[in-house]
C-alpha cells in the first residue's frame, strides 16, 4: 500500500498551496483608440465579474460555468492620486431612461478588483477559497497614438506625419498648412505666431477626429486638460524643410526649427515617458480593441488611416526582445486578445467575417506575436449588448436580422449588411458602400449586462489563473 | 592733477558692469486667497511695464517718470508644461462690450518678463541699457490655504477644522455632519461611503465659498481638476474622537480613521508639497492682496474667518528663520507688500482707513516680519480701475462720490459709505453694516489700463533693481 505522505506528492500540493496563498495579482491593459469600446469593455467586465455568481451567462468561461467563480469586489486601489474608473456613473447612464452610451474618457482612472474563486482540484492542502487581484485602468484613446511617437526624432516625425495624407484629410488642415508654408524655419520663435499655428493644427486634428480619422499626433492635442495653453502643445510638424541636418542643427536655440523640435522632445520626455511608465509598464495581459465596422463606415481613406494607426501602435508594442516599450520599461506580457467589438451591430452569421477582416487589419503585427511566441486569440465580441438576432421570413427565405433602438430612438427590425472576409480593395469599394446603424443600448435595470461573448474574452484573459 | 583711472573708480565700475552684464531675474509671487484680485493684478502689472515707455500713468515708479523704463517684452518661460498667463484673453474680457473681469484662476500659470530700462548712473564702462527677467505666476487663490495644512497631523488638523465654525458655516455643513456623527472611526472603512461623505464635505466647502467664508481646507476639494473622482480627495475631518492617541495608532489599517488619516497624509506629500516646491520655493519678492472690503460686506463671521485664514497662511510664510516653509523649501524673501485691493469702490479719502484695517488684519504677521527684519509696505490700490472720484455738492456742501457702472449694468453716482480705521466690534457691527456695490471694469481699449498706485506697489516691489 502506498502511503498517502509519499514526497513526490507532497511537493506538489506545497506548491500549489504557495500558489494559492500568496497575493496573485493579474494586470489587464485594455487597449483601444479613441471610440472603440475601451469604457464598455471594463464597465461590462466588472458587471460580469461582480454578477459571476449569480445571473451572468458566462458559459465560456470554466470558473464560472462550474459555480466555482464566486463574485468580485472592489478594493481599495494602490495609487490614491488617481481617480477611480467610474463603474457607477456607466451604469447609471446604461440604465437611464432612455439608456445611454458612457462618457468617453476624458483621464486616467484605476479600479482593482478582487475575485473570489473555489479552486478546481482541491487537494488537502489547498484553501477553500483563493482570490486574484485584478488591476484594470482606462485612459483616453487619445492619448495612446503618443506611444510611436517616442520611436522618432522631430525630422522624422514631421515626414512621417505629412506623407501619408489623402485628400480629405488634407482639406481639414488647410488653414494650419498656408500658415506653416509662409513660416520660415530659420527665422527667430514668434511666441504668438507659434501659438496660432499650434491651435490650427489642434483645430485640424480634431476636425479629422471627428471625421473618422484614427491616425492623430500628438494625443495631447484632442484631450488638453490641464495642460492647456502650455507651450509643450504648442508645436507642429514642419513641411518639406529643404535644409541638410548639418544646416538643421546649426539654427540658433530661438529659431522656428530648433523651438518647435525642443517642445517635440519635451513633450516626448514629460508628457508621453511618464503616461507610458505609470500605467504600461508592468502588465501581464493585453486586449486590442478596435471598431472596425466604424472603420467600415466611414470609407477608404479612413480604413487606410485606422490600419496605419494601429500597425504603427502594435509595432510599438510589439512584444519581441526588441520592441520599443521593451527597451523602455521591459514589460512582460505572457498572452494577447484582439477583439472587433460592436459585433452586436452586424448579424450573427456575419461575426466570422469580423474576426478574419480584423486578422487582416493587424496581419503585420501578428506575425510578429507568432514570432515572438506570444499566444494571441482573435474574436469578435459586444460588451454591452445593444440589439437582439432575428430572423425574418422573406419570400419563403429565412434571413439573419437585428432587432434595436437606433441612438434616435427608433425601434428597427433590419438587415445591416454584409462585413468583407478581408481588407477591402479599391474595387470593392467603389461597388459597394457600408452603413451600419448606431443603436443606443438596451437598459436591463440591476441584472448582468447581456453581451456577446464577453465570457470568451474573460476566460482567455483570466480564466487560467482561476484553475 | 588725479588719474581717470584710479584704482578705486576703476574697481567700482567693475562690480557695477558684472552686476549689469549677468542675467538678472527677481521672482515674483502675488499671494492672495480666492477674490482677492491676483489675475487683475498680474494683469495690470504685465500692462503697466510693457506701456511704461508709452502711455502708463506710473508717476511714482522713479525708472518710468525719468523716462528710464523702456517697456516689457514676454520672454519664453523656462517651464514648457505649465499653462502660459492669459494676458490676451484678460485684456479681451476687460475690452468686451460690455467689459467683463477676466475669469478667475483654475490652474496654474507662469509668465517671463524682460524689462529693458537705462541705468540711472552711467559709468564709463556701464551699458547703455539694462534687463530685468521678471518671473511671474498665477494660481487658484483656493489652493492657497493648503499651505497650512503642512503644519498639521490628522488628528492637529481634525480639532483645527471643527473648533472656530461659527453657526452660519456650521449650518452649510449639516448634511455631512449628520453623516459623520454616525461614522465609526474604529469600524472596517466603506470605500462609498467614504466617497459619499467627502463630497458632502466638499459641497459644504462650496457652499461656504458662496456665502463669502475664507478659511477653507483643503483648497482642492473646490477646484479638483483632473484629481476629480481620486481617493486623495476623499477624506474630511473627524470631530471629536473619544479614543486617546495610543487607541487611535493600534486602529487596523483598513479602519475608517487609519484610511483618512493615510488620505490626508497622502495629500499632503502629493498634492501640497509639490505645489508649494515647484512654486513658491524660490522667490525674491511677494505683494499679499487682500479683498478687505468683500469682507467687510460679508458680515463679522466671514470677516473673522479671513482674518483667521490670512494669519494662518502668513504663519505658514512667516519669513523668520523657523517659518515652515523656510524649514520645507528655504526661499529667500527680502521684500514685501501688503495691499488692500479694490481700493476704487470706495471714496478717495477713505483709503487712509483701508489700509490701517488691513494693518490691523495683519497685526500679528506685521509683528513677525518686523521682527524679522524684513521691509513690508502696506498699501491700498487698484489694479484695474472701475470706478472715477468725482465730487457732489449736497447743501452747499462738497461730497465725495464715485461714478461707476454696476455688474448688472447701471450707471450711478454713489458715496458707498465710510471704511473703519480698526478692525470692526460686535458693538460696531450691530451698529452699522456694509454694503459696498460692485463695478464691472471701464473699458480701455489698446490704452494702458487705469489704476490706482499701482505704480507704488512697482516701485516698491522691483523699483531698486532698475535704478
Amino acid at each position: 500500500m502506498q502511503s498517502p505522505f509519499n514526497t513526490e506528492r507532497l511537493s506538489r500540493e506545497l506548491t500549489n498551496l504557495m500558489e494559492r496563498t500568496r497575493d496573485r495579482q493579474l494586470r489587464l491593459a485594455v487597449t483601444g483608440l479613441s471610440q472603440a469600446g475601451k469604457t464598455a469593455f471594463l464597465t461590462s467586465l466588472v458587471n460580469q465579474l461582480r454578477h459571476a455568481g449569480l445571473e451572468a451567462q458566462l458559459d465560456l468561461l470554466p470558473a464560472a460555468r462550474e459555480g466555482r467563480l464566486l463574485g468580485a469586489q472592489r478594493l481599495t486601489q494602490p495609487d490614491l492620486g488617481v481617480p477611480r474608473f467610474p463603474y457607477d456613473a456607466a451604469l447609471s447612464a446604461l440604465n437611464a431612461k432612455p439608456p445611454r452610451w458612457p462618457e468617453p474618457t476624458r483621464g486616467i482612472s484605476e479600479l482593482r478588483l478582487q475575485l473570489r474563486y473555489r479552486p478546481a482540484q482541491r487537494g488537502w492542502l489547498t484553501p477553500e477559497f483563493s482570490h486574484l487581484t485584478l488591476d484594470l485602468f482606462d485612459y483616453p484613446g487619445e492619448w495612446l497614438l503618443d506611444l510611436p511617437m517616442l520611436a522618432h526624432d522631430f525630422d522624422s516625425w514631421c515626414q512621417a506625419q505629412t506623407q501619408h495624407n489623402g485628400v480629405h484629410r488634407q482639406a481639414l488642415f488647410s488653414a494650419w498648412q498656408t500658415g506653416v508654408e509662409q513660416l520660415d524655419p530659420a527665422a527667430e520663435a514668434d511666441e504668438a505666431q507659434l501659438a496660432d499655428l499650434a491651435a490650427a493644427y489642434a483645430d485640424g486634428l480634431k476636425q479629422a477626429k471627428q471625421a473618422g480619422f484614427s491616425d492623430l499626433q500628438p494625443g495631447r492635442f484632442l484631450l488638453p486638460g490641464e495642460l492647456d495653453g502650455a507651450p509643450v502643445l504648442q508645436f507642429f510638424p514642419l513641411p518639406d524643410i529643404e535644409l541638410s541636418t548639418e544646416q538643421r542643427q546649426a539654427l540658433p536655440e530661438n529659431s522656428v526649427y530648433a523651438t518647435l523640435a525642443k517642445r517635440f522632445r519635451y513633450y516626448q520626455q514629460h508628457i508621453v515617458k511618464p503616461f507610458y511608465r505609470d500605467h504600461f509598464r508592468r502588465f501581464d495581459r493585453q486586449i486590442v480593441l478596435v471598431d472596425v465596422l466604424g472603420a467600415l463606415n466611414a470609407g477608404p481613406e479612413r480604413f487606410e488611416d485606422l490600419s496605419r494607426a494601429l500597425q504603427q501602435l502594435m509595432h510599438s508594442f510589439d512584444y519581441g526582445q526588441r520592441s520599443l516599450l521593451t527597451r523602455l520599461f521591459s514589460p512582460r506580457i505572457d498572452r494577447l486578445a484582439i477583439a472587433a467589438t460592436k459585433a452586436d451591430h452586424v448579424t450573427p452569421d456575419q461575426h466570422g467575417n469580423l474576426v478574419r477582416l480584423l486578422e487582416g487589419l493587424l496581419a503585420e503585427p501578428l506575425k510578429d506575436l507568432r514570432f515572438a511566441d506570444i499566444p494571441v486569440k482573435a474574436l469578435s465580441l459586444a460588451a454591452i449588448r445593444a440589439t437582439q438576432a432575428r430572423e425574418v421570413n422573406q419570400q419563403g427565405q429565412r434571413l439573419a436580422a437585428l432587432y434595436g433602438t437606433t441612438l434616435e430612438g427608433e425601434e428597427v427590425l433590419i438587415y445591416p449588411g454584409d462585413v468583407p472576409a478581408r481588407l477591402p480593395d479599391e474595387h470593392f469599394w467603389q461597388q459597394q458602400g457600408f452603413d451600419f446603424p448606431h443603436f443606443r443600448p438596451m437598459g436591463s435595470s440591476h441584472e448582468a449586462l447581456a453581451h456577446i461573448r464577453m465570457d470568451a474574452a474573460i476566460d482567455w484573459l483570466l480564466g487560467d489563473k482561476l484553475a
